[in-house]
């Protein structure tokens, strides 16, 4: 670990106890001391609970993650790539209406509509694709998120399965399930350059819906309400926003978001279709408690993990930067293979600082690394050693 | 079914629809109209979700529990014995005294100390004993509850056997736990006659723990917080709110909640300790939407079902008032023997009124009855059919 690593690092122990944050990293970031308001779109959410970055970009702090099975609605992070509609698009939820293309029987459905095609529940993590970017040590643009732009969400609403099989089955030839938001586009702006379409493989058709229900509420506006693509086990914008047309193309989105944006290439190099897109994540894990200080004597160090697109196999803790690890329990019941599972360690801790780290394996048998590569947008961050954290011990 | 069953029914259909069930059923509610704000320390709770019998029993909608798999503890329902203590004590939670007693080495530790000797997450129901009182026939004294004194809940904390280890293990002869309340008693009366003790069969110990979170957040204090005894599987009672003194004792408490409140026994008799305790809860379920109107065509059945302290098998739906029956299907995972599932059936509904029931069979074999015995003090109501309503459809 260079020098570099460490300040960054450490900036994000700052930014974990709160308001400091924001200013330490440098960025775009909107100071946050609790008492200043949240944008309007997201006012009803805990202000204590939040870095604002930018109206669009609020993450939630690490401390505040603690070891939730579920994360709250209210706190949960915001990352959106427009302004949000206006409220009026959830005044009559049932009414709103979704084009499906690439299908047998092309039409639109409602929500009410959709809503007698068949129901599912599932949990899974909504997690941005730069979660992780700060601890990076090369430069990157886009939001200089910790940890905080995760959380574990239930969700309900249709399988897109069904939605399609309703609509007659597949049309031939079609190779991607590709979404397209409902956020505005201003006038005299290409749409292809910054409206927010996303086309996945259509292996993401087995876990996907569209759904109505985040949390066992109606969904938030400020999460997509009322419709949203969600696709469990893939990165946060794949989960298209106020849906309002869903179709099987032959060939990706030609847009911005989709042909060059979140595409994994080495440093300096451009974004382009042949690179991989953030779809699935990989597994993940990073400790949320404690950050900066404990007492002597028995410390309990808690955290989430999640396994990507697959069971956790287990989570190790080290309290010694990583010479040593022991496995660390999970707490709770598991809400399946998209889900976080909060996990704990009971050990005791000596005087002195101590570097703690965790390490989730996958059931699939992917293993979080020690470092993760450097790449141009500083994608997929979940080297183990950057998630650490010093904890001074007195 | 008789008219007086059918006729407190419709009342509790109206109820879930909002404002006039406070009037319907002419007890001593306050009327809520979702513009009246809720009691102090209750106000941070989401004043639409509830039906607010007097400051002290706070109904969630029937209509508000939808499918949910988690309660939004904004929507929780409250049932206080006494009222809350004052704010004070939650200002340093970990800083809360609870003695411990009964054990070899008794003690007093504090909640930070309890974190260190273990963490368990368990998900369950949360339900008053006189959830369902509204339904019977006779006439009852207390709050008269339809579904809405339950919600299922994910809480935090230390295993109670943990905690009895860690005091050098049960001291001999003890037959219960009991567990007891922070509630202050006014001066000048007798605490028998009003302080919140309750005593649990020794086998309460394999669940339950001394939680300080609830859904993820520091217990709040209209919930108990910074510490409840949660038992899962067991009615709310049990479930001492701030509770400052755990015991192993070799008697029952001599307190009227437990010697006589909280029995079961025929109507008209008086309570006495020989008449079975309200303890472990039993199969159930119900239905929380559609709840009077639907549109023809196909419609989403949906509510929620627990097995009281078992897996469930299944949960059947009846749209002939229990002439025929047909699976539902759960959704999301299965949080547990102690959690409740959401189902949902998705069916189509013809012109006219049409009498909707759902029944749960759990894996131990109990399966909801088509009448609960009348009790007087109107307690653990299961039976199928006056849970289930009278939708019209058009």
């Amino acid at each position: 670990m260079n020098a570099t690593t460490k300040v960054k690092r450490r900036h994000f122990l700052i930014g974990s106890a709160g308001t400091i944050a924001a200013a330490a990293v440098g960025g775009p970031a909107i100071g946050q001391d609790g008492s200043e308001p949240l944008p309007d779109y997201v006012a009803w959410k805990d202000p204590d609970d939040f870095i604002v970055h930018s109206k669009q970009t609020l993450e939630t702090k690490r401390a505040a993650q603690g070891s939730e099975l579920i994360t709250p609605s209210n706190e949960l992070y915001i990352r959106n790539n427009l302004p949000a509609p206006p409220d009026e698009i959830v005044a009559d939820r049932d009414a709103w209406e979704i084009e499906i293309d690439g299908v047998a029987n092309p039409g639109t459905l409602t929500v009410g509509a959709l809503k007698t095609l068949g129901v599912e529940t599932v949990v899974c993590v909504l997690q941005c694709s730069g979660n992780g970017r700060a601890f990076f040590d090369h430069e990157t643009s886009g939001s200089q998120w910790s940890v905080g732009a995760a959380g574990n969400v239930v969700w309900t609403g249709v399988p897109v399965r069904a939605v399609i099989d309703a609509m007659g089955g597949a049309a031939e030839g079609m190779n991607f399930l590709t979404g397209t938001g409902g956020e505005e586009i201003p006038e005299g702006v290409p749409k292809e350059t910054i409206q927010v379409e996303r086309s996945l493989p259509t292996e993401a058709i087995d876990q996907a819906i569209l759904a109505w229900e985040m949390n066992g509420e109606p969904m938030p506006l400020a999460h997509g309400g009322p419709l949203r693509l969600v696709v469990p086990g893939y990165y946060g914008v794949n989960n298209v926003k106020y849906v309002r047309r869903l179709a099987l193309t032959a060939e990706e989105s030609p847009n911005k978001i989709q042909q060059t944006s979140y595409r994994v290439r080495p440093v300096g190099v451009s974004g382009d279709p042949s690179q991989p897109s953030m779809y699935e994540m990989n597994v993940k894990s990073w400790i949320t408690g404690p950050l900066m200080d404990a007492a002597t004597g028995k410390v309990q160090i808690h955290g989430v993990a999640m396994g990507g697109v697959s069971d956790l196999e287990k989570v190790e803790v080290s309290t010694d930067g990583g010479q040593t690890w022991e496995d660390a329990k999970f707490l709770g019941p598991n809400l399946g293979p998209y889900a976080w599972r909060p996990f704990i360690l009971i050990t005791e801790l000596s005087e002195g600082t101590h570097m703690l780290a965790s390490r989730a394996t996958a059931q699939d048998g992917q293993s979080q690394p020690e470092e993760f590569p450097p790449n141009e947008r500083g994608y997929g961050n979940n080297g183990w050693r950057v998630h650490a954290v010093d904890v001074t011990v007195s």
